[in-house]
Protein backbone atom coordinates (compact mmCIF):
# COMPACT_ATOMS: atom_id res chain seq x y z
CA UNK A 1 0.00 0.00 0.00
CA UNK A 2 1.00 3.26 -0.70
CA UNK A 3 2.07 6.16 1.85
CA UNK A 4 -0.38 8.51 0.48
CA UNK A 5 -3.30 5.81 0.79
CA UNK A 6 -1.82 4.49 4.22
CA UNK A 7 -2.26 7.86 5.73
CA UNK A 8 -5.47 9.07 3.85
CA UNK A 9 -7.03 6.14 5.26
CA UNK A 10 -5.63 6.96 8.92
CA UNK A 11 -7.18 10.43 8.46
CA UNK A 12 -10.36 8.98 7.40
CA UNK A 13 -10.70 6.76 10.08
CA UNK A 14 -9.74 9.25 13.03
CA UNK A 15 -12.10 11.49 11.80
CA UNK A 16 -14.46 8.92 12.24
CA UNK A 17 -13.57 7.61 15.57
CA UNK A 18 -14.15 11.30 16.94
CA UNK A 19 -17.56 10.88 15.93
CA UNK A 20 -17.99 7.50 16.91
CA UNK A 21 -16.85 9.15 20.41
CA UNK A 22 -18.98 11.74 20.50
CA UNK A 23 -22.07 9.71 20.18
CA UNK A 24 -20.98 7.56 23.21
CA UNK A 25 -19.65 10.46 25.04
CA UNK A 26 -23.12 11.70 24.86
CA UNK A 27 -24.71 8.75 25.72
CA UNK A 28 -24.78 9.30 29.67
CA UNK A 29 -27.90 7.95 31.07
CA UNK A 30 -27.34 4.28 33.21
CA UNK A 31 -30.62 2.40 33.76
CA UNK A 32 -31.75 -1.38 32.69
CA UNK A 33 -32.84 -0.91 29.12
CA UNK A 34 -36.34 -2.63 27.69
CA UNK A 35 -35.56 -4.67 24.60
CA UNK A 36 -38.32 -5.78 22.12
CA UNK A 37 -37.44 -8.49 19.64
CA UNK A 38 -40.31 -8.51 17.36
CA UNK A 39 -41.05 -9.45 13.29
CA UNK A 40 -41.24 -12.80 11.84
CA UNK A 41 -37.71 -13.75 11.17
CA UNK A 42 -35.62 -16.03 12.96
CA UNK A 43 -33.60 -15.00 15.85
CA UNK A 44 -35.98 -13.43 18.34
CA UNK A 45 -35.88 -15.89 20.90
CA UNK A 46 -31.77 -16.72 20.40
CA UNK A 47 -30.48 -13.24 20.71
CA UNK A 48 -32.58 -12.99 24.11
CA UNK A 49 -30.44 -15.96 25.12
CA UNK A 50 -27.30 -14.81 23.52
CA UNK A 51 -28.03 -11.57 26.12
CA UNK A 52 -28.38 -13.86 28.67
CA UNK A 53 -25.26 -15.94 27.92
CA UNK A 54 -23.93 -12.95 28.08
CA UNK A 55 -24.77 -12.01 31.28
CA UNK A 56 -24.04 -15.07 32.67
CA UNK A 57 -20.46 -14.31 31.66
CA UNK A 58 -20.23 -11.65 34.13
CA UNK A 59 -22.14 -13.92 37.04
CA UNK A 60 -25.25 -11.84 36.84
CA UNK A 61 -28.44 -13.29 38.49
CA UNK A 62 -31.36 -13.52 35.58
CA UNK A 63 -34.56 -14.49 35.30
CA UNK A 64 -36.71 -16.26 32.44
CA UNK A 65 -40.32 -17.10 31.57
CA UNK A 66 -40.61 -18.88 28.38
CA UNK A 67 -44.39 -18.48 27.44
CA UNK A 68 -46.16 -21.11 25.03
CA UNK A 69 -42.79 -23.42 25.12
CA UNK A 70 -41.95 -26.48 26.92
CA UNK A 71 -44.14 -28.97 25.48
CA UNK A 72 -40.62 -29.69 23.48
CA UNK A 73 -37.08 -29.98 24.26
CA UNK A 74 -34.64 -27.08 23.71
CA UNK A 75 -31.37 -26.64 24.58
CA UNK A 76 -31.17 -23.74 25.83
CA UNK A 77 -33.04 -24.35 28.45
CA UNK A 78 -31.39 -27.64 28.88
CA UNK A 79 -28.29 -25.86 29.04
CA UNK A 80 -29.64 -23.75 32.18
CA UNK A 81 -31.23 -25.83 34.09
CA UNK A 82 -28.14 -28.31 34.41
CA UNK A 83 -25.59 -25.97 34.46
CA UNK A 84 -26.58 -22.03 35.42
CA UNK A 85 -27.26 -21.62 38.74
CA UNK A 86 -27.64 -17.97 39.11
CA UNK A 87 -30.88 -18.62 36.46
CA UNK A 88 -34.23 -19.33 37.07
CA UNK A 89 -36.04 -20.09 34.26
CA UNK A 90 -40.18 -20.69 34.08
CA UNK A 91 -41.74 -22.31 30.97
CA UNK A 92 -45.62 -22.17 30.51
CA UNK A 93 -45.05 -26.07 29.07
CA UNK A 94 -48.15 -25.74 26.95
CA UNK A 95 -47.35 -25.79 23.57
CA UNK A 96 -49.09 -23.78 21.02
CA UNK A 97 -52.77 -22.76 20.84
CA UNK A 98 -52.98 -25.13 18.07
CA UNK A 99 -51.49 -27.77 20.09
CA UNK A 100 -53.46 -27.52 23.68
CA UNK A 101 -56.73 -26.13 21.12
CA UNK A 102 -58.38 -25.14 24.66
CA UNK A 103 -58.53 -21.89 25.08
CA UNK A 104 -59.59 -21.89 28.85
CA UNK A 105 -56.95 -23.95 29.76
CA UNK A 106 -54.42 -21.61 28.01
CA UNK A 107 -55.38 -18.76 29.71
CA UNK A 108 -55.08 -20.03 33.04
CA UNK A 109 -51.50 -21.54 32.22
CA UNK A 110 -50.94 -17.74 30.79
CA UNK A 111 -51.86 -16.32 33.79
CA UNK A 112 -50.10 -18.79 36.23
CA UNK A 113 -47.20 -18.10 34.21
CA UNK A 114 -47.39 -14.46 33.98
CA UNK A 115 -47.33 -14.51 37.94
CA UNK A 116 -43.29 -15.72 37.49
CA UNK A 117 -42.98 -12.76 35.36
CA UNK A 118 -44.03 -10.32 37.76
CA UNK A 119 -42.24 -11.68 40.56
CA UNK A 120 -39.10 -11.16 38.39
CA UNK A 121 -40.11 -7.87 37.36
CA UNK A 122 -40.19 -6.64 41.18
CA UNK A 123 -37.10 -8.84 42.18
CA UNK A 124 -34.40 -6.28 42.46
CA UNK A 125 -31.44 -8.90 42.60
CA UNK A 126 -32.04 -9.80 39.03
CA UNK A 127 -30.09 -8.09 36.02
CA UNK A 128 -31.98 -9.32 33.71
CA UNK A 129 -35.54 -10.47 32.67
CA UNK A 130 -36.47 -12.28 29.86
CA UNK A 131 -39.69 -12.66 28.78
CA UNK A 132 -40.08 -15.57 25.65
CA UNK A 133 -43.06 -15.34 23.48
CA UNK A 134 -44.67 -13.12 25.45
CA UNK A 135 -46.05 -10.71 23.08
CA UNK A 136 -48.37 -13.72 21.53
CA UNK A 137 -50.36 -13.57 25.55
CA UNK A 138 -51.01 -10.07 24.23
CA UNK A 139 -52.22 -10.63 20.80
CA UNK A 140 -54.37 -13.13 22.04
CA UNK A 141 -55.71 -11.25 24.94
CA UNK A 142 -54.63 -13.83 27.39
CA UNK A 143 -52.89 -11.58 29.31
CA UNK A 144 -54.40 -7.98 30.04
CA UNK A 145 -51.56 -5.44 28.33
CA UNK A 146 -51.98 -2.87 31.37
CA UNK A 147 -51.27 -5.59 33.75
CA UNK A 148 -48.21 -6.49 31.81
CA UNK A 149 -46.70 -2.74 30.34
CA UNK A 150 -47.01 -1.47 34.28
CA UNK A 151 -45.15 -4.09 35.62
CA UNK A 152 -42.35 -3.87 32.68
CA UNK A 153 -42.56 -0.10 33.37
CA UNK A 154 -42.38 -0.56 37.46
CA UNK A 155 -39.21 -2.45 37.37
CA UNK A 156 -36.53 -1.75 39.21
CA UNK A 157 -33.95 0.69 37.81
CA UNK A 158 -30.80 -1.55 37.13
CA UNK A 159 -32.95 -4.05 35.69
CA UNK A 160 -32.97 -5.09 31.85
CA UNK A 161 -36.04 -6.86 30.43
CA UNK A 162 -36.34 -8.30 26.82
CA UNK A 163 -39.57 -9.07 25.37
CA UNK A 164 -39.71 -11.32 22.55
CA UNK A 165 -42.52 -12.63 19.63
CA UNK A 166 -44.00 -11.66 16.60
CA UNK A 167 -46.48 -8.33 17.01
CA UNK A 168 -46.74 -6.38 20.68
CA UNK A 169 -48.91 -3.80 19.91
CA UNK A 170 -48.21 -0.09 20.10
CA UNK A 171 -48.76 0.21 23.80
CA UNK A 172 -45.68 -2.44 24.75
CA UNK A 173 -43.41 -0.32 22.20
CA UNK A 174 -44.42 2.76 24.77
CA UNK A 175 -41.75 1.63 27.60
CA UNK A 176 -39.39 -0.43 25.16
CA UNK A 177 -35.89 1.53 24.52
CA UNK A 178 -34.73 -0.64 21.91
CA UNK A 179 -36.96 -2.39 19.18
CA UNK A 180 -35.19 -4.66 16.79
CA UNK A 181 -37.52 -6.11 14.38
CA UNK A 182 -36.33 -9.21 12.54
CA UNK A 183 -37.36 -9.53 8.76
CA UNK A 184 -37.91 -13.25 7.67
CA UNK A 185 -35.59 -12.80 4.46
CA UNK A 186 -35.44 -16.29 3.51
CA UNK A 187 -36.28 -19.25 5.89
CA UNK A 188 -34.85 -23.00 5.29
CA UNK A 189 -37.42 -24.84 6.37
CA UNK A 190 -39.68 -23.34 2.93
CA UNK A 191 -37.37 -25.12 1.14
CA UNK A 192 -38.06 -28.17 2.48
CA UNK A 193 -35.24 -28.01 5.23
CA UNK A 194 -36.10 -29.48 8.66
CA UNK A 195 -35.87 -27.93 11.78
CA UNK A 196 -32.29 -28.39 12.95
CA UNK A 197 -31.30 -29.98 16.66
CA UNK A 198 -28.90 -27.23 18.14
CA UNK A 199 -30.20 -24.37 15.75
CA UNK A 200 -33.57 -23.84 15.59
CA UNK A 201 -34.86 -25.76 19.22
CA UNK B 1 -66.61 -19.05 28.15
CA UNK B 2 -69.82 -21.13 26.24
CA UNK B 3 -69.43 -24.35 25.02
CA UNK B 4 -70.04 -23.14 21.54
CA UNK B 5 -66.91 -20.46 21.49
CA UNK B 6 -65.00 -23.05 23.32
CA UNK B 7 -66.19 -25.57 20.35
CA UNK B 8 -65.22 -22.85 17.81
CA UNK B 9 -62.08 -22.06 19.33
CA UNK B 10 -61.16 -25.59 19.21
CA UNK B 11 -62.04 -26.24 15.34
CA UNK B 12 -60.39 -23.39 14.29
CA UNK B 13 -56.93 -24.73 16.32
CA UNK B 14 -57.49 -28.47 14.49
CA UNK B 15 -57.82 -26.63 11.33
CA UNK B 16 -55.05 -24.82 11.89
CA UNK B 17 -52.74 -27.67 13.22
CA UNK B 18 -53.43 -29.57 9.73
CA UNK B 19 -51.69 -26.82 8.34
CA UNK B 20 -48.59 -26.20 10.47
CA UNK B 21 -48.30 -30.09 10.31
CA UNK B 22 -48.63 -30.63 6.59
CA UNK B 23 -45.55 -27.96 6.68
CA UNK B 24 -43.52 -29.73 8.92
CA UNK B 25 -44.32 -32.72 7.23
CA UNK B 26 -43.07 -31.37 3.55
CA UNK B 27 -39.78 -30.61 5.85
CA UNK B 28 -37.68 -33.50 5.23
CA UNK B 29 -34.15 -32.68 4.26
CA UNK B 30 -31.61 -33.04 7.11
CA UNK B 31 -28.40 -31.13 6.46
CA UNK B 32 -26.86 -28.29 8.29
CA UNK B 33 -27.95 -25.18 7.51
CA UNK B 34 -26.30 -21.42 6.72
CA UNK B 35 -28.06 -18.66 8.52
CA UNK B 36 -27.09 -15.27 7.66
CA UNK B 37 -27.80 -12.38 10.30
CA UNK B 38 -28.23 -8.68 8.86
CA UNK B 39 -29.33 -5.40 9.22
CA UNK B 40 -28.87 -2.73 11.49
CA UNK B 41 -30.28 -3.56 14.08
CA UNK B 42 -29.55 -5.04 17.68
CA UNK B 43 -29.66 -8.50 17.93
CA UNK B 44 -27.27 -10.35 15.37
CA UNK B 45 -24.33 -11.07 17.38
CA UNK B 46 -26.76 -12.15 20.59
CA UNK B 47 -28.41 -14.08 18.39
CA UNK B 48 -25.53 -16.40 17.10
CA UNK B 49 -24.82 -16.65 20.85
CA UNK B 50 -28.27 -17.91 21.73
CA UNK B 51 -27.52 -20.06 19.11
CA UNK B 52 -24.49 -21.47 20.93
CA UNK B 53 -26.34 -21.67 24.07
CA UNK B 54 -28.83 -24.08 22.44
CA UNK B 55 -26.08 -26.29 20.76
CA UNK B 56 -24.48 -26.02 24.35
CA UNK B 57 -27.25 -27.80 25.67
CA UNK B 58 -26.99 -31.01 23.62
CA UNK B 59 -23.25 -30.82 24.06
CA UNK B 60 -22.75 -30.43 20.61
CA UNK B 61 -19.05 -29.26 19.27
CA UNK B 62 -19.01 -25.62 17.95
CA UNK B 63 -16.25 -23.00 16.90
CA UNK B 64 -16.97 -19.28 16.82
CA UNK B 65 -14.44 -17.14 15.23
CA UNK B 66 -15.24 -13.31 15.80
CA UNK B 67 -13.77 -10.84 13.46
CA UNK B 68 -13.40 -7.49 14.57
CA UNK B 69 -13.99 -8.01 18.31
CA UNK B 70 -11.40 -8.87 20.93
CA UNK B 71 -10.23 -5.30 21.90
CA UNK B 72 -13.40 -4.97 24.55
CA UNK B 73 -14.71 -7.47 27.16
CA UNK B 74 -17.69 -9.27 26.23
CA UNK B 75 -19.27 -11.35 28.37
CA UNK B 76 -20.58 -14.20 25.88
CA UNK B 77 -16.60 -14.46 25.54
CA UNK B 78 -15.80 -14.93 28.92
CA UNK B 79 -18.03 -17.11 29.51
CA UNK B 80 -17.47 -19.37 26.83
CA UNK B 81 -13.50 -19.35 27.82
CA UNK B 82 -14.69 -20.10 31.31
CA UNK B 83 -17.20 -22.67 31.57
CA UNK B 84 -17.32 -24.50 27.88
CA UNK B 85 -15.05 -27.18 26.87
CA UNK B 86 -16.61 -27.96 23.74
CA UNK B 87 -16.24 -24.83 22.57
CA UNK B 88 -14.09 -22.72 20.68
CA UNK B 89 -13.17 -18.83 20.29
CA UNK B 90 -11.07 -17.35 18.21
CA UNK B 91 -11.11 -13.30 18.27
CA UNK B 92 -9.31 -11.24 15.90
CA UNK B 93 -8.93 -8.69 18.44
CA UNK B 94 -8.02 -5.71 17.06
CA UNK B 95 -11.27 -3.64 17.40
CA UNK B 96 -12.94 -1.62 14.33
CA UNK B 97 -11.07 0.08 11.90
CA UNK B 98 -11.51 3.71 13.30
CA UNK B 99 -9.73 1.70 15.86
CA UNK B 100 -6.89 0.48 14.48
CA UNK B 101 -5.80 3.03 11.77
CA UNK B 102 -4.14 0.69 10.00
CA UNK B 103 -5.17 -0.64 6.89
CA UNK B 104 -2.17 -2.83 6.48
CA UNK B 105 -2.26 -4.30 9.47
CA UNK B 106 -6.31 -4.73 9.59
CA UNK B 107 -5.74 -7.25 6.45
CA UNK B 108 -3.19 -8.69 7.66
CA UNK B 109 -5.34 -9.43 11.13
CA UNK B 110 -7.94 -10.24 9.00
CA UNK B 111 -6.20 -12.86 7.28
CA UNK B 112 -4.82 -14.43 10.13
CA UNK B 113 -8.14 -14.87 11.87
CA UNK B 114 -9.96 -16.36 8.74
CA UNK B 115 -7.87 -19.08 8.85
CA UNK B 116 -9.49 -20.17 12.26
CA UNK B 117 -12.66 -20.05 10.26
CA UNK B 118 -11.74 -22.36 7.40
CA UNK B 119 -10.35 -25.08 9.39
CA UNK B 120 -12.99 -24.90 11.00
CA UNK B 121 -15.44 -24.77 8.17
CA UNK B 122 -13.27 -28.24 7.13
CA UNK B 123 -13.76 -29.89 10.53
CA UNK B 124 -16.47 -32.63 10.88
CA UNK B 125 -16.45 -32.96 14.45
CA UNK B 126 -18.37 -29.28 14.92
CA UNK B 127 -21.48 -29.24 14.32
CA UNK B 128 -21.90 -25.09 14.65
CA UNK B 129 -19.43 -22.35 13.81
CA UNK B 130 -20.35 -19.07 14.15
CA UNK B 131 -18.34 -16.29 12.12
CA UNK B 132 -19.40 -13.21 13.74
CA UNK B 133 -19.53 -9.89 11.48
CA UNK B 134 -17.16 -11.63 9.17
CA UNK B 135 -19.46 -9.47 6.49
CA UNK B 136 -17.76 -6.72 7.49
CA UNK B 137 -14.40 -8.48 6.66
CA UNK B 138 -16.02 -8.52 2.85
CA UNK B 139 -17.11 -5.41 2.69
CA UNK B 140 -14.38 -4.03 3.25
CA UNK B 141 -12.46 -6.35 0.97
CA UNK B 142 -10.04 -7.37 3.57
CA UNK B 143 -10.90 -10.88 2.80
CA UNK B 144 -11.43 -12.24 -0.64
CA UNK B 145 -15.41 -12.91 -0.76
CA UNK B 146 -14.76 -16.10 -3.61
CA UNK B 147 -12.69 -17.72 -0.83
CA UNK B 148 -15.27 -17.20 2.09
CA UNK B 149 -18.12 -18.14 -0.24
CA UNK B 150 -16.37 -21.41 -0.96
CA UNK B 151 -15.34 -22.21 1.97
CA UNK B 152 -19.17 -21.72 3.53
CA UNK B 153 -20.63 -24.30 0.63
CA UNK B 154 -17.80 -26.87 1.24
CA UNK B 155 -18.61 -27.45 4.78
CA UNK B 156 -19.58 -30.60 6.00
CA UNK B 157 -22.81 -32.01 5.44
CA UNK B 158 -24.03 -31.60 9.15
CA UNK B 159 -22.48 -28.99 9.75
CA UNK B 160 -24.73 -25.41 10.36
CA UNK B 161 -22.86 -22.40 9.87
CA UNK B 162 -24.07 -18.49 11.47
CA UNK B 163 -22.57 -15.31 9.88
CA UNK B 164 -23.33 -11.88 11.14
CA UNK B 165 -22.87 -8.36 10.22
CA UNK B 166 -24.68 -5.77 8.70
CA UNK B 167 -24.41 -6.29 4.50
CA UNK B 168 -23.15 -9.36 3.53
CA UNK B 169 -23.65 -8.95 -0.12
CA UNK B 170 -25.55 -10.64 -2.73
CA UNK B 171 -23.05 -13.30 -3.47
CA UNK B 172 -22.76 -14.48 0.35
CA UNK B 173 -26.69 -14.87 0.07
CA UNK B 174 -26.20 -17.59 -2.24
CA UNK B 175 -24.75 -20.08 -0.04
CA UNK B 176 -27.13 -19.35 2.96
CA UNK B 177 -30.32 -21.30 3.78
CA UNK B 178 -31.86 -18.80 6.17
CA UNK B 179 -31.36 -15.02 5.90
CA UNK B 180 -32.92 -12.57 8.70
CA UNK B 181 -32.53 -9.42 8.88
CA UNK B 182 -32.56 -7.43 12.00
CA UNK B 183 -34.11 -3.79 11.91
CA UNK B 184 -33.47 -0.99 13.56
CA UNK B 185 -36.72 0.50 14.58
CA UNK B 186 -35.29 2.12 17.89
CA UNK B 187 -32.08 2.33 20.11
CA UNK B 188 -31.48 3.04 23.63
CA UNK B 189 -28.04 4.95 22.63
CA UNK B 190 -30.28 7.74 20.69
CA UNK B 191 -31.88 7.97 23.64
CA UNK B 192 -28.53 9.36 25.34
CA UNK B 193 -28.75 5.55 27.25
CA UNK B 194 -25.25 3.88 28.04
CA UNK B 195 -24.01 1.11 26.66
CA UNK B 196 -25.33 -1.79 29.49
CA UNK B 197 -23.26 -4.53 30.43
CA UNK B 198 -24.95 -7.90 29.69
CA UNK B 199 -26.65 -6.36 27.60
CA UNK B 200 -24.34 -5.02 25.01
CA UNK B 201 -21.61 -5.99 25.77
Amino acid sequence: MEEAEKEQHQKRMQKQKEKVDSHIASATIERGVAILLTGNGKGKTSSAFGMVLRAMGYGHKIGIVQFIKGAQQCGEADYIWQHANNVELQQMGTGFTWNTQDKTADIEAAERTWLHAERMLQDESLNLVVLDELTYMLGYKYLDRHKVIEAISQRPHEQSVVVTGRGGGRELRTVMDTISEVKDIQHAFRNGIKARIGVDY
